[in-house]
């Protein structure tokens, strides 16, 4: 069988059966947007990496150096966020075509620690090989987090509101600019969006530090698709209402201008690095105080519901099944 | 400038300039073989990364898929053998081109969790890809040691002995073997040492807990440059007897079979996986039987000395200047 027949989740389900090979410590392997471990009676550090493959992940001609640099980090930062963590050291694997400008290596490992210097990040080592022809990045994140406050995917409840903490879509909006060479009066915030996105660890670290939600994610591979993980593996539904979704005035002039469906850069644009999670009604008021006074945005868009399907509400009060479209990376 | 006309090690140093952005927790960063954070009193958490990339590291017709699992894991084992550490968390990062089929994948995985088995390392996540053409892998490893007992490169001191737990050369005669596709009876035993080399966290945590040895690295880039290593970052020189270093019969046998020089394998050959340090000669007694008590092996095969050269003592008792010519991943 091909990988891309397998799809990218049934794959991962298939590596994550028999890989745990000793029992003290691992809190979380794989499945979640970090793993955790225990190194102490309060501490546990999370782990995370993400790859960049010049060609599918950015293209050399495209994104500017210091942005690449700044993006390969921003990933795995915001994964550390999903948790409610601290990010703390950063390991970082680059794979160099033999004839590269070291000038545009100086320019990524200068946005990485930019970034880096921002979330007071140490950039503590790596490994550095020869690769073909296409520029390879892994970047591997530890981040610390107390094992009480760490939320996870799996702990959403019914009745929970699920809520984001930004407006989605942006970064999408930035490629479909990118991909179609469209002229936009606003295109610096889409093309921002989508090259230099901010993680939002702040605002993990609220959600942590009340002890209030019941679980969280970031958006990376879309809306939809992210709540699905968060409904797949708590083991429920959810509602959605469109109208409730926070859209930025630049998107929908963008939609209107070239006639695209907003609903599917909302819905199913990934890497938007906001946060999405669930929360009990109750403590609704309290979390959107909190992040608020901390500078952070609370949107509540819909409901966690008994079963296993994702229903939206469409503007016109209509209800469908959300699709679950978000990205795979083998699949067509 | 060219990446190839600056070298890996060039390259290295610019990068770890402008690093650390974060001053609590570090204890060592870019340079070693791991690097080490702290996590609490008397707990340190190492970290180290290697990537691999087909055709460059390996190739797919080449190395059975079991063995590329084995070995993608095995040279961060040894990255954590040679600070004395214990490994525990392993993340692997892995780049798919699309078509490849899923059986080799799980072979790779097979083989992976097979060697993490046995070292009881759980494979907690990581990041799954599409990769254009070649199968890329990336796996971060954490290890866990007493801050205390943690050896680095830098510790070596002048009178020391330098010691070698193993017969070096076996995997680079591997590779030898199959570039030259050579014909020899013994051949299992080096294609064994270049696919599924032995990382020795045994010797390594046997060292760290004896408090007796100065400096460690694992013989990854070649007994020469890894010396080398140890002297640059310990401000001193070496000299090394070569007729003090152990030769396997086999390799003799294949150099006198092919006419190839010993040599170049047993001083310039990398992949080994042997760990290489040094020991103030008082204590190389009691290291020697720590080790052996520990069914590991103990070859004293020179001293430390002033200066910044490497110098060898041939066969003949004539003095040459020993050498760098380890693996640069960029120079030719």
């Amino acid at each position: 069988m091909k990988i891309s027949d397998l799809g990218e989740f049934a794959f991962i389900d298939r590596v994550s059966k028999g890989s745990l090979h000793r029992k003290d410590g691992v809190i979380a392997g794989i499945g979640d947007d970090c793993a955790v471990f225990r190194v102490s009676d309060h501490l546990a550090i999370l782990l995370t990496a993400d790859m960049l493959i010049e060609d599918v992940h950015f293209r050399r001609g495209e994104i500017p150096a210091e942005l690449l640099g700044r993006k390969s980090l921003a990933a795995s930062i915001s994964d550390i966020a999903a948790m409610g963590g601290t990010p703390r050291e950063a390991f970082v694997s680059i794979g160099i075509p033999e004839n590269f400008e070291t000038e545009y290596l100086d320019k990524i490992y200068g946005g990485l620690n930019s970034i880096a210097a921002e979330f007071e990040i140490n950039v503590l080592g790596g490994d550095t090989v020869l690769s073909p022809d296409r520029l390879v990045m892994n970047v591997a994140l530890t981040g610390e987090a107390r094992e009480t406050e760490i939320l996870y995917r799996k702990g959403a409840m019914v009745g929970d509101i699920v809520f984001i903490t930004g407006e989605p879509g942006l970064s999408s909006a930035g490629l479909d600019l990118l991909r179609n060479n469209r002229d936009f009066a606003n295109k610096e915030l889409f093309l921002a969006a989508h090259f230099d996105p901010v993680p939002q660890t702040k605002a993990g670290r609220i959600l942590a530090s009340t002890g209030k939600a019941h679980s969280l994610i970031d958006i990376s591979d879309g809306l939809a698709a992210d709540l699905g993980h968060i409904c797949g593996q708590s083991g429920v539904g959810a509602i959605v209402e469109i109208n409730k979704i926070p859209l930025a005035a630049e998107l929908r002039e963008y939609c209107r201008q070239f006639r695209l469906d907003i609903e599917n850069f909302v819905l199913h644009g990934g890497e938007d690095y906001i946060l999405l999670g669930t929360a009990p009604e109750k403590h609704s008021p309290d979390i959107e105080s909190s992040l608020k006074s901390g500078g952070c945005r609370y949107f509540p868009i819909g409901r966690i519901t008994d079963g296993a399907s994702l229903t939206l509400i469409a503007g016109d009060g209509g209800r469908q099944e959300l699709k679950l479209r978000g990205y795979d990376h083998f699949r067509k």
